[in-house]
């Protein structure tokens, strides 16, 4: 969602230097129910997920985290070269430099992840608020900068409302998604980036023709808690203290992925997830996939090897999920038994009424 | 509620001094649904609150405080000052001293927020307990005193068995409380200082055709706590310890709050409020304002700017809740998706039973 | 329930050194509905209580607990005098060694307090064990050893089950109960020792025509943690775990109270009965007087005059809770609104099942 | 479950040096009621178990857990021994080893327990894995190693998952433990390993026609924990986050115990019973006996007094438990009152919906 290079930068390192994360995610209160005698060979579990005709190997999304910047340009290889060997979804940060500043080495900050990741399934990244100002057709320009398998339209009113400089008009977004939606060649995915979705927000979108839901819920990456401290470090007192008292708004993941699996179809759960088994749990919840963005980052800084590495973890939590539910394959894993209870329980049963 | 001025002045010190704010208001068990799409421009949503036909720029008030000795005459003048400019309501505190003393320098220190807010919304303070000397008359003289737009009426009955020298007869309140709703020239509100009022309480007070109430729960300033520490001082150590055991007694704010707009149409939630997050929450469970006293205290001691800067950032706190529920206007926000948890959750289900 | 002289010095050295109070008798989980307008005046409540004919000045209860050993005398002549001085009721510990030694000086520790209070209401202590042993008359004898107003059986079988020497025969004590219950001359109370009653066991009481219970419930004096002390003392490790274990065993005494007040007119609270607000909340759950036992022992080391203190401390919050309840009488503030919170709102809802 | 001698002698190390126990098995959260008049000597209650016609003298289960290694043959000697003076019954752990190996010594470490105890309840142990590779008669090699009473199989999914060289193919397990439960000698008792058994298993195992199950639910000691340590000592680092992330996985002992006794006519509970009180918990959850694995492994590393010393202040823990719910049986103990607080209430709420 930033779209300038040089805050791109402050973002990252405030994410790496500060604690930016919040609790509440809700999966710490999910209890997949033991299944003792799985009667099912753990190595032969079926792991594939289909997003939009394309068969990932499991249901792992990389976050949409960046591009924009020319020193952004080597971490999204990393991740693009390491979705391409896992065969794992993965999506880039706002285009809108891309779209706007006519600079080759950002636009290569993009476009690299084709170039690393012929094959992996890709998706673009532009704000809600910036289609107010784009036709159809600049979307399709981001969707053609990665040769994009869908386009994720982000929401983030909240982090604008932080930001002193913050684009703090929402109006006719929700119009100008059903366009795109409506005459895009490729699916569109809106997604939230930290403060979730609920029911209401979710079936007004599926009523919008939107192809899918990232509810990108509360409980990992708090963009006001990383706007507060970069507003602290401008003095802006006022903005910083807001974003401390939003820090933790918002539908915690696991219940936003429940809420808006009841009227979508193919809902990706991320926001806090954090292993293989906060995976499972969101794909009992509902969820088609799990996204996961900040883990990425640490990884992503080492090498190829290292982002696969974590991808193969949580491949493999996954799987030991499923297996120790006796889930042969992600729809038997959405069938499968659990338990809610503390606070989870708790929101869930007060949004019932 | 205190009225002889060096009492008064004990209060204020230990308000500065001691630990006496309890925890509890229920605010923090409440959690207001995130609209993703709020579809309205932040900066255009209406904050205006209507008090008694005075239209507000923002539904916050400036509580019941202070008055009734000289040196607290430049602090009343700060805050009228900023009401003024804020254009929010506030109140003066008991003006008991004002009434009975027959002494210009604390006539002043009431008189002052008037001169200093000619258009502000001004109300004034009289003791439920007074009522039973004073005739409808000298509560006219009270509101002449400031030209009081309404006179908030106060019931402190715990904070009075907590001091040694305290009023404990409440016979005859009610009655007391009827006849002046029914005789006065301006709008009556009914006030507690701290322990809240019950649905049963605002019932009775709806009955006696009072014009609003302000519920003053649970859950922030305790006068029972600043009484004890007082008691404490001269030795009392009975009273000390009722003060203590007593610390944390009444409905909570958020419960009260909820519980008065059952039957009050104009419900003013303070206690314990302590942004503008906290005053959102109050008007989705019905309030048509928040209020706040302690946290005006260190302000006003530095000066108009900074009561002002307060009142500003109480309301971008609020206008921030309202965008990123989608509430163009307080009515909006009244109407918008909330849950409730943890010990508010389970007080108020026990007292639907 | 201790009888020989060496034991109740134990157990009150112990109780002094040692922790030996749990917490969860439930008090903290109940909230009386504050009543802002409480139409009485505080010093024209009654706090008067009926117990079988005799009007105690408060519905407070100096538990059974000492006697037996010459160097008790002191102790209860103390807590006699002051029960004498301001009209509430007092026990005194088991009379079993009254009974069964021929010792003037032994006997002297109970005969005190009927001299130090010849108008008080006082009543003698039997175990229920030592009625199978005992005939109707010996109980009467022990009713004459004090003049009696009333006798308390006690039933103490836990911390028989942690002494090595204990009495855990519990066979015929309930009819032994029926036939005294049927033939004393002064009206039966009978009483647990800190772990409380259920409605089960306080029906069968009631069918046995018992006058009064006493639920001396979990969440005050623990036995079975201060017999677990003496068996380490002795190195009887054995039964120091098995002391331990049961350190919080039995029903809370909030729960206690309002499941023995269905069966029961008379009910007394006690088991970590702590402050005059513990006892109005007892009294909102359906008792009829609230009883301590270890808070009195610090007094009653002191003086007749910290006793009394103690007792007027404890009358005046509790005359403070009926103020701030609207409650003139103990009958108003049996009908007063309350909440029930947490873990005594979980067990309460429990039992109804 | 483990079998090779090596990695037995990991585990008890592991087990003896790291934190491998989890919390949460949910006996805390369970009070039975007290009984305040028992009507019964404590020392006349009967705590006699049958199992499987064998009357043991108190529901007691020295679970399986070693065997395989010559070193292990003390541990095993002791623990016979005590279980012969004491007459509870004991399992020996996995017999593998004792199967495959053709080791003198190694067999001795199984055949030891019924050279040193001729007359108690002794049961075997195979892995449902295993099953796939044995046929009955293996299985009867194995009942006859020890002159078994009965035939544990367990199951240990997890635990496999876990190791890198974990046997993963859970496929056919229970057909053939159907086909054993149908032919084998002596009763069949499949067990889990420590993460429980849900009601779905516990029906498909009733229905296969097993003679018993032993929960072993989660709150105890865990296997993922063990092996964990285990993968971080050489260096298998996926592995060891695994086993950390499923630390605590699976079904509380009590939920576990619950869900079982609803379509078990003879289940043990074990994982995390650490008291005769737990033992107690169980059986009025519906369980016939409680088993405890690890705190057996310290005394039986002392000696043969220690080992009895425990299962009898065990014993003396559930018949002081009998004696205050006024149990003088253990059916008399199953029908009695308990309520179910916090998680473990929640947890069954969910479970039931
Ligand atoms: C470093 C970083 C940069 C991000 N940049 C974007 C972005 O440009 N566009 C967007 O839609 N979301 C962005 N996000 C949000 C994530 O895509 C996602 O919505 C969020 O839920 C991931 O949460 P997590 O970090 O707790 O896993 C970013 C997150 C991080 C950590
Ligand atoms: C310093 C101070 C003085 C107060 N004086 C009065 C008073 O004179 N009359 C009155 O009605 N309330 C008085 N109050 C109570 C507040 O008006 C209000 O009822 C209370 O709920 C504010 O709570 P808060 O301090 O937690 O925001 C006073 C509060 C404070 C902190
Ligand atoms: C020092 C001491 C001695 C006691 N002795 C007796 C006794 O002899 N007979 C009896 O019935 N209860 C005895 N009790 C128990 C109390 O009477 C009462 O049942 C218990 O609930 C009081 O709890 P509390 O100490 O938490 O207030 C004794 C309690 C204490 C603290
Ligand atoms: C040292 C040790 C070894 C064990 N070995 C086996 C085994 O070989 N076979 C088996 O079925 N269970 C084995 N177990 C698991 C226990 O039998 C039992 O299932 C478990 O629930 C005991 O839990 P606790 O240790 O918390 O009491 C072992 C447990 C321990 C502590």
């Amino acid at each position: 969602m930033p779209e300038t290079s040089d805050r791109k930068d402050d973002h990252i390192r405030i994410i790496e230097e500060e604690d930016v994360e919040t609790t509440g995610a809700g999966f710490a209160d999910i209890d997949l129910v033991h299944e003792a005698l799985p009667e099912v060979h753990r190595d032969e579990i079926e792991t594939t997920a289909d997003l939009f005709g394309h068969e990932l190997a499991a249901p792992i999304v990389i976050e949409s985290m960046t591009g924009g910047h020319p020193n952004t340009t080597k971490l999204n290889r990393t991740l693009a070269e390491a979705a391409e060997r896992t065969n794992v979804a993965m999506g880039v940060g706002s285009q809108r430099a891309g779209l706007e500043l006519d600079d080759e080495a950002v636009l290569e900050s993009y476009t690299v992840v084709r170039d690393a990741a012929p094959n992996a399934f890709l998706y673009g990244n532009v704000g809600a608020a910036q289609l107010l100002e784009y036709g159809v057709d600049d979307v399709e320009e981001a969707v053609a900068m990665i040769d994009a398998d869908a386009m994720a339209i982000h929401l983030n009113f909240l982090q604008e409302a932080v930001q002193p400089e913050g684009d703090v008009d929402a109006r006719g977004c929700l119009a100008a998604i059903e366009r795109v939606a409506d005459e895009l060649s490729v699916p569109v995915i809106v997604k939230e980036t930290g403060n979730g979705m609920s029911r209401e927000t979710a079936t007004r979108l599926a009523d919008a023709g939107v192809d899918a839901v990232d509810v990108a819920g509360q409980g990992g990456t708090t963009w006001s808690g990383i706007e507060s401290h970069r507003a602290a470090a401008v003095g802006a007192q006022r903005q910083e203290a807001i974003g401390r008292l939003f820090r933790a708004w918002g539908v915690p993941t696991a219940v936003s992925t429940l809420e808006a699996a009841t009227v979508h179809d193919c809902v990706i759960a991320s926001g806090g997830v954090r292993s293989g088994l906060d995976i499972a749990k969101a794909i009992a919840l509902g969820a088609r996939a799990g996204g996961l963005a900040k883990p990425f980052l640490g990884p992503a800084g080492q090498g190829v090897d290292e982002v696969v590495d974590l991808i193969e973890t949580l491949r493999l939590e996954l799987r030991t999920a499923m297996f120790v539910t006796g889930s042969a394959s992600l729809s038997e894993l959405r069938d499968t038994e659990y338990v809610v209870l503390g606070r989870t329980n708790e929101y869930i049963d007060q949004r019932r009424r």
